[in-house]
């Protein structure tokens, strides 16, 4: 029987603060807006906190959720018959920042934790980490995108060589449009089910989250600072707009994370705050060859951004 | 053995016609823009016409479609292990309209015939008919919702007395966003695998489709000549894209047609006209108590229009 390392607390620990952490540098980096908190609890299984902020100068909607939830492993969640008799625990964190400026990307990322537990005994009989980080631009900058790559494979590898490459495959295929064939952006790192072995403890998946949320920041906040003050235009609007309307199709269509929360009738306002605070739908939209528009569609497929 | 009364080329020859007239009065209706035809063929196994409106004076955005298909029936829609063997022929009329001016409703209709023969002998196995139409106003004007009603249950009891309350019940409970705990629209009619029985012949549904195809017209373009010109503010028109979230939101998670199409691998630029061409989220967005706004989320539920 393999021996379990509970890090219920300590996830749910890291994940407030960097929380309170991630919140603090957007604020300061937006300059006007600030977050909203709404704090929820649901009777025995959980609370969380929803941040959410709007009409920045800099962020037009944003939000940054955290939630610890815990209770009897519902149905839909069972994938063996051994795992009806389980408490199930589940700790995350959650952002979605959609900026005004066409020209700086909008940015996802998520990290969560979950643990098994035998009803009677109590005893762990499985835990996982998962999550990830991934970045939609509009307009494309090369060295954005390197830069967005560069920081999360260095965080990797602080924990196991092996993780960039996975986890970089994994989110080329994971954040993928298939109803359109095209990517839903340039990608990022994205990782579920991970478990300790003998390379790797449940402490390091620990510290590896803790190194990979902190790492966001650092991979996103000098793209804002670069391209927030660039002119644009309504076209530039336009099609920032036609493209976060497939944001909201991968969201509603495809995402495993929000499909499942409006099944298990979680809190909608919080799941929904993923979605864009303006979207466009125009028939059979295709931009020009040539233009920046279509280098940008050019690129929405598996790139390998630190070797181009 | 029942004996079935194939009704295919008479139906596709009723919705090429309806496509026409129903384009040709939203056309004058518009006074300005005029419907791009995209003709499409997929090879032996059908064909369609895509018809979409965009930048008019009064439409926005909308679409009229008709498609006709056939082929070996997929996995996906075999519902019983002697369908294996079964030839498929689908053909059908699907409509979306979204007014520029926020006190004119959204409105959706679509009609569909269905036919499985068997492979071998080339024999009718089952036929059906399905369809319907429902209205998604922003503001409610009572006398509206009751009109479109009205016509409906006129055209619904020349066929049979009992279709409209059937039909009108089954919208309400279909066009419903159950994440969101309120209705779509205001309701309409609605049904789908409706037979011939001794009471009503394959002829008698097909004049039924066609009279609710031309009662469209009846029920809503008095109502688009009565709203077009009423002033509107930026808040109305604000109020009238988060209301289009809510569209989206319906037409991505829940309708059973556009998921569909997205899984069979349909024209994706006609499966997903019937999006809005604008569309908002706010976090937790709520009316103010006693606003026109919040009247009309009042009237989201099943209301008896015709008996308030």
């Amino acid at each position: 029987m393999k021996n379990f390392d509970s890090k219920r607390e300590e996830f749910t620990e890291l994940i407030k603060k960097l929380q309170l952490k991630i919140t603090e540098v957007i604020e300061k980096t937006d300059g006007e807006a600030e977050f909203q908190i709404d704090n929820w609890k649901r009777e025995k299984f959980g609370f969380g906190s929803t941040r959410v902020i709007e009409n920045g100068q800099v962020f037009e909607k944003g939000g940054v959720n955290i939630s610890v939830v815990s209770g009897p492993l519902p149905k839909t969640l069972q994938q063996n018959p051994d795992e009806k008799e389980s408490d199930f625990f589940a700790s995350g964190i959650s952002l979605v920042l959609h900026p005004r400026n066409p020209f700086v990307p909008t940015v996802h990322a998520n990290y969560r934790y979950f643990e098994l537990r035998d009803k009677n005994s109590n005893e762990i009989k499985d835990q996982w980490f998962g999550g990830g980080a991934d970045l939609t631009p509009y307009y494309l900058f090369k060295e954005d995108a390197v830069h967005f790559h560069q920081i999360h494979k260095t965080v990797c590898d602080l924990t196991h060589p092996a993780f960039y490459p996975r986890f970089k495959k994994a989110c080329d295929e994971y954040f993928f449009n298939h109803h359109r064939n095209e990517a839903r952006g340039i990608g990022g790192i994205f990782f579920d089910h991970i478990r300790a072995d003998e390379n790797t403890s449940a402490q390091d998946l620990c510290e590896f989250t803790n190194n990979a949320g902190l790492g966001f920041i650092d991979a996103y906040i000098p793209i804002v600072n670069l391209r927030k003050d660039m002119n644009y235009s309504q076209q530039n609007r336009d099609w920032q707009e036609i493209r976060r309307g497939r944001y909201v199709e991968f969201n509603l269509i495809h995402d495993r994370g929000t499909l499942f929360g409006l099944k298990t009738k979680g809190r909608i306002e919080s799941i929904l705050m993923s979605l864009p605070p303006h979207a466009q739908w125009r028939y059979n939209h295709n931009p020009k060859p040539g233009s920046k528009e279509q280098q940008m569609l050019d690129h929405l497929k598996e790139v390998n951004w630190l070797n181009i």
